[in-house]
């Protein structure tokens, strides 16, 4: 069964218009683009003849009117500020396309249930929509979110006039399925030639942050064995972290140093203090683990050399989310029908399918990302690379169906 | 001849009344209580003896009236920012201390002039006291300095209603020699037991602007190898610099890692930009020369192998300032003749000393700092100590005296 290229596309670039902000587009959740965005979504399912709503979380949901076992394709219409326009929204525009490809055949073996999760991005509370659609009791959670600049969460919930609307959940008898489309969001499929990224699970994060306190002394005048110098302490932390790593994790296993930063900051004070935050992601429980020894062992050794007090703190520890292997098998045989080279690969970053996963089978599907940029108006893919995903994950979800929706 | 301690120390405790801050002063160039303290200053002076005037750019000095060649004792009464009592302060209040005792004892062989130079600490623009009595051409430099919150210089002087005062300049048939005396500011005069620091030279100092430039990619979804990381290369920097710069100086030889700031600052965005400010400090300007050299080559191996540009910008580069060693040598006799242990030692901070000695023979004596402390509200020595070293540099003078002044 063919996609149909141009109205797909179409949809895209329809979508994209709302929020626009140069090549990109700026639609943080609960934003008024992002809502406009949300009702567009509504009004495209109930013309592709689903019973569409949204929640009152801000999930749009698109249910299959005459089925009782249907599989979910989704994403999230939310964007960072000011990102690009695929991140998200392709993956929702799948569904709606697929959705319509299926019920324009006329096939009874199973239905498409098509969602756009809210605020993946996490402007107020990461993954809210996809943990409310999964049953998490975010109660304590949305009380309390803010985004950077101060609103709350519950304010823009109101704003939105979301509350009185019922809340979607997730229904495993209903729900046989969640295949998610996305951008890579990096260069491994571009630099390889592969077109399809079968995700065979996604990262676990360990995020820390790392307290060095030395003294502030003056850099004239105290003798170099006379310093604690936790700026020097940090940098040691860092470097050491740079050499270590690749011992531990497999070639896969990725670490950032994202920040540092040194107090007082001044040329001619030694740093009284050295904040580090530093992350590592891995798809192996194990080597997470080990990772941490590894950031606390060195932390110490640093804080000893320089002769300062560090703390350790992990701030953030999200567990790997293993992808359903005979899903993912299916998107691997799709593509080799259709002749698009794939690539097996770990997501490096969070997607809605790592909370779906562990209620319902998930699988996901990767397109190439242009330079492997997203997060930025530059954000791009190729027509063909779009079209050719939304291709192979339809036969993908043919074949599910084909094995009788379980 | 004694100095009066108790007189000595009674007039550093009234300095240290105007623009009290806690424990220690806040008393910046040009602040109410910085033209106060130096309309006090100029008072006690006049009640010293001396013909006292406070000048066009704000130094205060007082003139030997019957002296037609005079040692020039001083330093500065501007603080830091909330900094100290003694920074400055306590080496003006020696001159006058010491020239009191000098006019009491009849003495008629030399006078004392004493000078408080006005914005040391560089509120406005460092060492302009010092640099317009030693006949610098600041005009330029005056036109455009400004504090940090955006002050200009000139309104500062306008306001201070300075302008119309005449300009104080060094004369050397006048001005035989300048003597400073300052808390060391560091921790090897207490560490070591001495009480008597004599500077030998001060050191030169080159502050460096280093400015790493990679590409800001996603830190979970691009591979270790296909990273352009420069907060990875400015870390690298900064540890190599603390491994090898020891090879190139000597046990004096001094450098920091001051501050370090990455952008976009993000947990999970590899640093695009990376930006590190440090600052070397010798008397020997070869040592000086070997490590920017060592900091450009390091810079270059770094980005290479972290696959970024780098900039470096030497933001400052100020010469070592030997002083004069025959001068060196009275305090080092005083010292002795008054059982004070002393120990030659550089001074790892500027002083007006390093400007005047371009001109005239000049001598800095270091008293001990508690606990190494300075540019704080905690910065203090003992009493024992102020008088100690107010005595030993009232020796040093009267042996230079004996000598002819020449």
């Amino acid at each position: 069964m063919p996609i149909r290229p141009d109205r797909l596309l179409a949809d895209m670039r329809a979508l994209a218009a709302i929020g626009q902000h140069m090549t990109g587009v700026n639609r943080p959740a609960f934003s008024d683009a992002d809502i406009a965005a949300r009702e567009w979504l509504r009004n495209k399912m109930m013309n592709a003849g689903l019973a569409a709503e949204i929640d009152c979380y801000g999930n749009v949901y698109g249910r299959a009117i005459n089925a009782d076992r249907t599989v979910v394709i989704g994403s999230h219409s939310d964007t960072v500020p000011f990102g690009g326009w695929l991140d998200g929204a392709m993956g929702v525009i799948y569904g709606l396309e697929i959705a319509r490809c299926i019920t324009e055949s006329g096939s009874q073996s199973c239905g498409i249930d098509v969602i756009s999760f809210q605020d993946e991005e996490g402007t107020y509370l990461p993954f809210l929509g996809s943990r409310a659609f999964c049953g998490d009791n975010l109660t304590a959670e949305i009380e309390t979110a803010k985004s950077k600049d101060g609103q709350t969460l519950k304010d823009a919930m109101s704003k939105a006039a979301l509350p009185g609307n019922a809340a979607v959940r997730l229904d495993p008898r209903r729900h046989a399925a969640y295949f998610e489309a996305h951008i890579e969001q990096g260069p491994r499929l571009e630099s390889s030639g592969r077109k399809i990224g079968v995700v065979t699970a996604i990262v676990g994060i360990k995020s820390f942050r790392l307290l060095f306190r030395g003294q502030a002394n003056h850099a004239g005048t105290t003798p170099m064995d006379m310093r604690h110098d936790a700026g020097g302490a940090a940098m040691c932390l860092g470097n050491l972290l740079n050499q270590r790593m690749p011992a531990i994790g497999g070639p896969q296993t990725v670490w950032n140093v994202g920040n540092m930063r040194f107090e007082p900051g001044a040329i001619n004070v030694v740093p009284v203090l050295a904040e580090v935050f530093l992350q590592v992601r891995d798809i192996s429980p194990a080597v997470l683990a080990e990772a941490e020894h590894l950031v606390r062992a060195l932390a110490a050794i640093c804080a000893e050399s320089f002769k300062v007090d560090v703390e350790v703190e992990c701030l953030h520890d999200t567990e790997p989310a293993a992808m359903t292997p005979a899903l993912a098998k299916l998107i691997e045989k799709a593509a080799a029908e259709l002749g698009a080279p794939s690539a097996s690969m770990p997501s490096g970053a969070g997607h809605d399918a790592m909370i779906v996963v562990r209620h319902i089978p998930s699988a996901m599907l990767f397109v190439p990302s242009i330079g492997g940029r997203s997060h930025h108006v530059s954000e791009d893919t190729s027509d063909v690379d779009i079209v050719l995903g939304a291709q192979v994950l339809l036969r993908a979800i043919e074949l599910f169906m084909a094995n009788g929706a379980r």
